[in-house]
This record gives structure tokens, sequence and C-alpha cells, in this order.
């Protein structure tokens, strides 16, 4: 007999859904959570599949995940096609296995049992899931969650299914993200030939002392549960590539990742002040990608706690690093946020894939972790 | 009756001479100076025609020039189409009118009326022509000069027709020229994405004390004849353009605009002991354009300072500043080279143009050059 966890992981790997391309996905998870009693509410937006999914009324857990999935790479490299999901040696190959259509799988069934022993179980249980967390994700998880905050819905308990473990399923538990901002700054100067420089003001020697110091500057010292903020020097441009003309402009993107010692506010005035000490005469631009935000220990961390040791037998890391994902939009409703999901060694690369074991595991830990909040 | 100078000027800009291409411009100063007594020698290397023409014996001067021309921009934005001269209030506009067309006229003109005039002159008088000065200039006067010193043949003084003059013809004569050399560098570092720094090695960070110190180093002070070096970063590039892409490589490119007082070697030892001290890991590659050269007051400055005021009434400043020029492949012959040819605010522009009566005084003081030193 086929394990409904793997057979369903299956099902979604077999639609392409490339973002914000759902490819059919949703439809699937929407009649098995319907077959089981769940209120469904799409909530579309411009190219973008979302929908909620609500049973029962009171406390909310609701679990939050993605459809999408990143582009597959030289499909010829793969041992199976990406899109034909194959079981080798214990593991389920196929892009999405394990970011996450995996944890989707685990989630429903998870639901389906729980809903089986529980049916009339106390709080809400519900699901948030979108067609674009990979690309651009402006109308996904973030939509929803202004529209939920709008009728002044809420929830009080999230579990993310992003893939956050490095070697055993739950040895990593994410309960906070760092904050995430990209500064465009654009130095003028005044384009000449190398010949007169006193004709010229070279934009990339004006800029040097300031940027020097930029990237000696200690930020923060981080703390108890993030590591200190880190800004990186991503891109630097100048030059028409000929040796003797003096570049008119240099352009500079550097990226903070940023911990909940500072804000954007603090980032931003720190910056500002430093190129005005410097007299530059510059245009800078921010795109704040991502607040930070932090679930300290409580209900929803105990429970994920407590799920992972009772099946694994190891206690998790908390941790606050890597990426940013769809739980810092999550975050801005008040709620509780933890991601715990597969291992993520594959993800994004040729050959993704996750341990079959480690899925039906997951099943059971986001089983348990529904049975203390909404039991 | 039309000016001889001018006559031949207006020739010579007809012919559209893109570098390397002579256009046949060679063949009519060939056939004017073999008219007049002149040994001609072609001496052409690889697509670029030159030839050395000579006579008399001893003393040597040659008058050195180019007869190729810069593109032309836009033709529909000049007043008149760029290789069809035309005299207008007084001014010779076409491309080359300036540079350095014009001065090849004028020096071809006064060995005319010198050669009339002392038919039995007493050093030896030369013409250095090549028609890739412009662009490469690989196959150019380099390689003239190299062949004569092959031979043991050599020049005393060397008149370059350069365009040295910025408001009146004379204002200004070059004796001399800065080196020019450009460094390509590479930083190396380790790539990565910027939620994970420990994991890269960002080398815009590594070469930031460093690049820091580069563009606040005094390198000279220059001297009694030359400005103080100055060195440029012309290009700076890192990065793939993604904004949470921690770059693998920096590339700097600088030049410097060295003085006498100062050695390519010298400048190759003091940037390798700034990149070490820093201890990158970097790649570092030199390209010498030329060395620094300069001709004190002796006899060819001298004669030509004596030619200025004569016709002008203005007393020349000495001056070493700008780009480069053929003369720095001259004076490796232990050649005094001096520079002095028309007003250069239009070359390399549209609507290149040169007073027409500019040219004619030009040729009077060539003239009184060649007097003075081969007579
Ligand atoms: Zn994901
Ligand atoms: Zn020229």
């Amino acid at each position: 007999m086929i394990c409904p966890v793997l057979d369903l992981a299956q099902q979604l790997i077999r639609r392409p859904s490339l973002s914000p391309d759902d490819a059919g996905c949703q439809e699937i998870l929407i009649a098995r959570l319907k077959a089981i009693g769940f209120h469904i509410e799409p909530m579309n937006f411009g190219d973008t599949l979302n929908f909620w999914a609500t049973r029962g009324e009171g406390k909310t857990l609701a679990f939050a995940g993605h459809t999408d999935v990143v582009p597959t790479g030289d499909p010829t490299l793969w041992i199976t096609p990406p899109f034909e999901p194959a079981l080798r040696d214990g593991m389920l190959f196929g892009r999405g296995a394990a970011d996450m259509k995996g944890s989707l799988a685990s989630m429903v069934v998870a639901a389906e049992r729980f809903v089986a022993a529980n049916p009339n179980h106390q709080g809400r249980l519900a699901f948030l899931i979108t067609s674009d967390e990979e690309a651009s994700a402006v109308n996904g998880t973030v939509k929803v969650v202004e529209a939920l905050m709008a009728r002044n819905e809420r929830m009080d308990y999230c579990l993310v299914g992003e893939p956050s473990s490095t070697t055993r399923v739950g040895d990593i538990v994410k309960n906070g993200r760092r904050g995430s901002m990209t500064a465009n700054l654009q130095i003028h100067g005044v384009q000449g030939h190398v010949a007169y420089p006193h004709l010229a003001d070279n934009p990339v020697h004006r800029a040097m002392p300031a940027l020097n110091e930029l990237v000696s500057i200690e930020w923060d010292q981080g703390n108890e549960f993030f590591p200190p903020t880190s800004m990186q020097i991503a891109n630097i441009n100048a030059g028409t590539g000929s040796n003797n003309v003096i570049p008119g402009e240099l352009y500079v993107q550097f990226n903070f990742r940023f911990s909940t010692e500072l804000t954007d506010a603090t980032i931003k005035e720190r910056v500002k002040a430093l190129l005005d000490k410097h007299q530059l005469n510059y245009t800078l631009n921010w795109v704040v990608s991502g607040q930070p935000f932090l679930t300290p220990r409580g209900s929803l961390v105990d429970a994920v706690i407590n799920a992972v040791q009772h099946y694994s037998e190891i206690t998790p890391d908390l941790q606050t690093t890597g990426g940013t994902s769809d739980g810092r939009f999550i975050a801005l409703m008040g709620a509780q946020v933890v991601e715990l999901g597969p291992v993520n060694a594959s993800i994004h690369k040729i050959n993704e894939c996750v341990q079959a074991s480690d899925l039906q595991l997951l099943a059971r830990m986001y089983q348990r972790i529904m049975e203390q909040l909404v039991g």
C-alpha cells in the first residue's frame, strides 16, 4: 500500500508549477481539504492563485505554504525528468520535492488524520496557500495577509512548511528571520580625460573614504536570537571601459540582513549620515524587502519542539539565519510564526530530493502540533 | 592667388584617411618632397603606411606627423561634409584641419621655401610620416624609430606638428610629455549569497582599505617641467547584477600619468607593496604606453621660441601636460623633441577647424626653425 503523503507529494510534483503558475496544484489541495470539512476561500490577486481554508472556530493555527517552484535548470542533467517524480533508494526526486510540495503533502495528510481523530476539535485549523513565493511574491501571501487584516481576521499561530532542516528533519527550526533591505547608491562626479584630472571629478576616488568606512562598520552585535547584522556590497560599477576616461558616475548596490537590534529607519539614517559627512553628491534609493521578526519561546515554539523531540529524539536548534520567507508577512499580523520543513540541502538545485521517510515523519510532527494547539 | 599651404591642406583633408588608412595622403606629400630633392624611403609595417624622407647630410632636423584622422562622428552635424574642406570667415573646416593635416601642409610648404632659398643647406632635413598615430599606433612611428635605431641612424632635433596651441598659434609648445601606464587589477574573493556571508569572501570589502589608500597617495610633487603624477581609477566592476549575490571577483583598472620624478618600475613596486601589505589575493597586469620625456632648453627649444616670438610677438609657454604623442617614441632615440602646432580647441570634435592665417604663420615658423638648425 502506497503512503498517502508520498502519493500526494508525487501528484503535486507532476504539475509543472513554475512561479506564479499553480498548474492545478491548489485544485488538488482544495478538493482534499473540502472533503474533510474545510471552508475554502480563493483569494487570487493578479497572476497569482491563493486560497485561505479554515475549519472550526477560535484560536487559529494556520499552515502556510506555496505551490510554485523555481525553474529546473537543464532537465537533461536530472536523474529523472524534474516533473516526473521518482523514488530511488528511499529518496523522492523531483522539482519541489523539498521546497515545498513535500511539506504541503505532509500538512494535508496530517490534517486529514487529525480531523479523523478530532472531528470536533477546539480551535480553528487553517491553510494559507500561494502560487507565488519564489518569484516576485507581490500578489501572494502579503496580499492575503492584508485582506485578512482588513477584515480583522487573525491567526494566532502559523507553521510555515519551508525546508528549515539541514541534515535531519527537525534539526533546525526557524523562529524568526532577519530583515532585508537594499541600497541603490549613485555617486555623481564629472566625467573627463585622465590626462586632465583637474577638469574632472572622479566619483570613485571621492567615494572611496566613505565606502571604506561603510564596509568597516559594526552595525550591531546581534542578540540571543539573531546573528550580527551583515552588510554586503553586491554590485559596484563605474567606467566607460576605456582606460583614459575618468568616469562621471559610480553605482554601488549594497544589501543589509539585519537583526531586531536595528530598524530599517536606523540603518537609513546611519548610511545617510555617513554619506553626508563625506560631502558626497549622491542619489540614494532604498528597497526594504522585509522587516526582521522573532517568535520567542511560547505555545507555538514549545509545541514544535515537543513534536520534533517526540518523533526524532533530537532537540531542534532555534535559528533566524538564512534568506527571507513569507513568514515575514504573516508576522506582521502579530501571529507567532515558526518554520519547520524537510532538509534543504538540494533545494533550487538539479536533482532536488527529499528522504521519503522524512516526509512521513513531518506529517506526524505536523499532526502532533495540531493536537497540542487546536486539539 | 590661393595660398599654397591652404591648397595643400585642402588636398589632404579631401582624402578620408581614417586610421590606419592613409587614403593617398602620403603619395601627395612624397611627390612634393621628391620634387625638391628629398630621398624617400617607404617604411610600411602591417596595415600602416609610413615614410622616412631626408635631404642633405649631417645634424638632422626631422619634422614628424601623421596623415590619419579620427572618425567624424555624425557627418550631418558638420557645417560642411567632414572630408570636403571649406573656408568660412577665415576658418578652414574639415576632419584633420587642426590634427594634423594643416601642420603637414605647413611643414611641406616650409620645406619647399627653405630649400628654394637654401639649396645647399648645411644639415640634414627629414620627415617622419605615419598613417597610424590616432589608433593603435603599433605599426607607426615606433616601428620606424626602431628600424632607424637598428641601423644607427639618428636624428638630433624633432619637431612634431601636433596641435599644441590653445588660443593663439605658438602660445603653448610641448617640450615633453608625461609617461602613461595602466594597471589591470583583479581582486579574488569567494562568491556566495548575501544571507550567508561567512561562506563567502567579498573582494569589494577586502579591497576597500587598499583602494582607499591608493587614491590618497601623493605620488610626487612634479618638478619644474612636470605637474604632479596623477593616478585615476578609470573602471571598477564587481557583481552579478543580483542584489543577493556576493561577488567573487573585483576588477579595477587605473591609469597613471607620471612625471620624470618617477619611473614605471617605481610605480609598479609601490602598487605591489600596497596590495601585499593589505594581504590581498590578486592578479595585476601592467601596460606601459609611454615613458615620460623632457627636452630642456637647448638648440631646438631655443629655435622654436625664437620662431614663435618672431612671427607672433608672444613667448610660448613650455608645457608637458596633456595626452601622449608619438614624441614619446622619438625621444627614445635621444633626440630633442618639441611639439608645435595649431590651436587644439576643436580637435577630435564635430566641425574641427583651424584659422587659415594660423597655418600660414605656422609655415613661416617652421621655415625659421629650419633656417636656425640646418640653414
Ligand atoms: Zn520555499
Ligand atoms: Zn594628432
